[in-house]
């Protein structure tokens, strides 16, 4: 194998993977050292999670390009209003005073989540405080899905796109966590610069169909993504080609077909984001290698039921 | 206020508290360690647990009288088969190679908990594990509705009670936690038991029509309890004339006639066990003190969305 961290990844007779999306979003706030923690302490040792640089060039851990109002409370505790700041103008020492333990259940995001925690004092973690935890002793067995989300207006130019994959891996490298970590987005742009500037990081390609988009209260990739209209089952050689190591298709884009066909390849397959029984059953069916999720203890349990383990380590401790 | 502890269980005004059942039976394993690090962090400082005594004395945290089957995992990760001994019968170091920390998704129990997280290696708490967390700097807010659920065959006899009781009230007093501490019980006697020996512990009096009572996989407080058939909305006057300082009467039973005439003679009144959001509305509504959850989180949201808190740290937070 020519990635050593791709192992991680790789599902097999009775195995299938289980990576904690955004740490657990079901269960606690999304992109927190609380909630990275939490399902690390439930077992869940792969993490996907979106990291998005300051204007002062520190790469953080956040989903959206601007600040989400149904996510971000100001220093007096209110959620943000209105048109709310990009992350790409605002410095690192703005976004320390910001809370993001809990979601607006009023909103159509924090309606999407009824189950997740409410934190006071959850800060926006740098990506250094994530590695800086899972480099310690006890973690070693922890990798990272890394996607990178910088805003698309700054990404579409080169240098650009340049300085932020630079301050990424020199981030990643600086904990001796490239082993450890795949690339992972929806430009594939952006992962053929992280391929030149970081080889010995695999890259993991996002894909979603157009037509099934619906994550209310998200950025959607459509303006970074690679057009997908008309794609049929050769999407997984056309990631290959590309120079790929795992895909990660939309849950319910994918076909038996194109599991196969992308295995037969030699690509692993991590389907995002799978949270109801019937499709974390349908995808368990499919023999993808992993499960990107909201809710990792459900998936988990699914996963038992059926017979199978998430880790060699796990099957050890069945028998 | 005659009992101090009674303020952290007492509603008011945009206020209802959040009360741990088992920790947070719905999303990580009940009567856990694990379990109860979890609800604190979420900033539910409210815990219900239930103790057991083990046949060597030591008071432990578990909630039936024998092994339960679809929790109990021997040293080989196989769950209990066929008839399991009972907590009583076993010594302290019997339990100490037991894991529960994983529910079998294939017994009725299990399936009632589907997020539940799979853990490896979490144990049966001693009732001393809880208190010295508790007792540590950091949890001085932390208050305990601890259950006694001894077996019912050996607590008929008055002696085997007040031995109970003893072991109980001294794991407690120990730590010097009995004024964060509330003796919780379906019996009646035992609760008077409790009141002789510890008068500086309010009672908590549980209550369920056994018309109501339907919760598969555990064991029933009918052998125990005392004998609602027949009773009506006079049910708070009885346990305010047994000596109880809050009432803990099962949601379905519930009505806001009993809520009012309960907080009219001065009882708290907390309601056990709601999880379905419907529910947590109806409890909200009734403007009960406390609402006993196995999903605090999903609680705490819908408590947040109706303009209420869970606590006064908050409140002042919040504004």
């Amino acid at each position: 194998m020519q990635f050593p961290q791709l192992a991680a990844f790789t599902g097999g007779d009775g195995l299938i993977r289980v990576i904690g999306h955004r740490g657990a979003r079901g269960v606690m706030p999304e992109n927190t050292m609380e909630g990275f923690a939490f399902t690390l302490n439930c077992g869940v040792r792969l993490l996907e999670f979106d990291v998005v640089m300051t204007r002062d060039g520190v790469p953080v851990i956040t989903h959206n390009h601007s600040l989400t109002g149904s996510i971000v409370r100001d220093g007096a505790g209110n959620w943000l209003q209105g048109n709310t700041p990009k992350v790409a103008d605002l410095d690192w020492g703005d976004l320390a005073a910001l809370d993001v333990g809990g979601l607006d259940g009023h909103s159509d995001y924090g309606r999407r989540f009824p189950d997740q925690a409410f934190l006071y004092g959850a800060r926006i973690p740098r990506l250094s405080d994530l590695c800086e935890l899972i480099a310690q002793p006890g973690y070693q067995d922890v990798h990272l899905m890394l996607e990178i989300k910088s805003d698309p207006a700054r990404l579409q130019e080169a240098a650009t796109r340049s300085e932020v994959v630079a301050a990424v891996v020199k981030e990643v490298r600086a904990l001796g966590l490239a082993h450890r970590t795949l690339m992972h987005s929806f430009d594939w742009q952006l992962l053929a610069e992280c391929a030149g500037q970081a080889p010995e990081m695999p890259t993991s390609f996002l894909t979603q169909r157009p037509e099934n988009a619906a994550d209310v209260g998200e950025d959607h990739a459509s303006s970074v993504s690679y057009d997908l209209t008309g794609e049929g089952a050769n999407l997984p050689d056309q990631v290959l080609e590309a120079g790929g190591a795992l895909w990660c298709p939309y849950y319910l884009d994918v076909t038996a077909t194109d599991v196969a066909r992308a295995q037969k390849l030699g690509l692993r397959v991590a389907v995002w984001t799978v949270n109801e029984v019937a499709d974390i059953d349908r995808m368990i069916g499919l023999g993808v290698d992993a499960i990107v999720t909201d809710y990792p203890g459900r998936v988990q349990r699914r996963l038992l039921t059926k017979g199978f383990v998430w880790s060699e380590t796990q099957a050890a401790l069945s028998v």
